[in-house]
């Protein structure tokens, strides 16, 4: 009889935990289904933003040391690198970073004087919040992706560019970095597959578990799409380019095979290493 | 025969001094063509940013002077504002206004220090190449579009949805008082009439003579198209919205009527003011 009522009572409690962990989840609005409506509008705001840069030449000016170095203003930095970092700066202060959404390529402790803060509800595990690929995100922009996206050119308007530069790193940083919150719906939706694997540290099967060849490949062909839709010179009377195998149109601000391949190759293996890495630090 | 040879010298320094304007305006790539390709470019620039924006709910403190004070920070300026001063420093650090097509909304002299200075070739006329209406710009931005673009809700990301608005802002800014840039194409392509009507200050019958509203209304259905194309969902086998007559779908990120508004009631209008504000100081 006693028996009986301890298992009840833990029966009870087990039910009672998880009740409590599903309306957690619902509070949150995290699921499967908002965390892919979240990248998917991710994705307009990466294909706007490369189509804003490729407005401007490459600059190279911008991006090399020595530009700054031989000013004789003592920096060892790249323009860029400078006006990020003090971009960066502005926004720590004005509290952008306080959500978790968003994190700095630089990343400073500034004293947040522009506004009262703001308490953000936390979805993700403290332990393993602030797990990011910025580093890998910094170099791959510059130099892999810049050089294929802006034409050769100089006309002087480093601010101007730098700035459209820095709108596609933060939006590519929270596109990728945003790998933690697909990882954390993953691990509530199969806590003991994921929680077997992650004790076994076994990174390999983790990748394989996370990997959707056929949802990714809807990703790469809808973005090369996006790139025609959203980067034709839409006239009053002329046709309208669909993104669809009867396209006429050749003329594209951005070349929608770059934005098929900068999924391809970066944002998605990104994202992948990101989640793995989460879930790495989700029993910590 | 010497009355002849004066006539003749007076000819060939008139022939010279037109054959040289020319030049410079070939030179300076300035033309009532080039201008339009810009204007239409940047179209596609202010829509991004309004679709942008239109991500981030209302987010009302971020625009009320009080949310400052009433932190005991003695600011009695707004967080929006506070974040665009503090922005533009780090712009006019990096020498963003170098170029006269950029033109802050807090302007002051910041010492430049991230960069060597930039020699940009100046195609307006000295004396009025810094009217704008930035003012103007920045109180319809806030008090009648914003309202109408945003939705109602306070997510917090106050940092974030302030430098969405500053995107809008800039690119409005850079459209609007590029009417400087049309007004000096303008006058040069009719000397005579426009200096005649600038001596009178005839400010009336300038506005009829820069007024083409056949023109004017390709720019609106165009903008309203955009806003369309850009603005869409766009899913990998659904149909594709072309912006034409018989469109069907009926989500938009952005109201494109809105957009349309926007440009009717505000872009030409103060285009336009720019463009009288500008010739009035052509022959100072």
């Amino acid at each position: 009889m006693a028996a009986a009522m301890i298992l009840s009572c833990r029966y009870l409690l087990i039910c009672s935990a998880t009740l409590a962990l599903l309306l957690l989840r619902l509070c949150s609005g995290l699921s499967l289904d908002t965390v892919r409506e979240f990248l998917t509008r991710e994705e307009d705001t990466v294909v706007f933003g490369l189509i804003e840069r490729a407005k401007h030449p490459r600059n190279t000016p911008a991006y090399d040391p020595g530009y700054l170095a031989g000013g004789g203003h003592g920096h060892d930095a790249s323009f860029a690198e400078m006006f990020v970092r003090e971009s960066e700066a502005v926004q720590a202060k004005a509290g952008r970073y306080q959500s978790l959404q968003e994190i700095p390529f630089f990343p400073f402790r500034v004293p947040f004087t522009l506004a009262p803060p703001y308490n953000f509800t936390t979805e993700l595990y403290s332990a393993a919040a602030l797990v990011n690929v910025n580093d890998a995100i910094w170099s791959m922009y510059f130099n892999e992706l810049l050089p294929l996206l802006a034409k050769n050119g100089d006309d002087g308007n480093y601010a101007a560019t730098v700035s459209s530069d820095l709108v596609c790193l933060q939006a590519l940083s929270r596109r990728i970095n945003y790998g933690r919150y697909v990882a954390e719906v993953k691990f509530i939706g199969d806590q003991q597959n994921y929680t077997t694997l992650i004790r076994n540290k076994d990174t390999d099967a983790l990748m394989k578990l996370l990997t959707s060849e056929a949802q990714e490949d809807v990703v790469k062909r809808r973005v090369q799409k996006k790139a025609m839709v959203f980067g034709q010179n839409v006239t009053l009377d002329g046709p309208v380019e669909t993104g669809n195998s009867n396209s006429s149109q050749t003329s594209f601000k951005v070349d929608p095979s770059l934005v098929y391949k900068l999924y391809d190759k970066w944002v998605i293996p990104l994202t992948k290493q990101v989640e793995v890495e989460y879930l790495l630090h989700r029993l910590d």
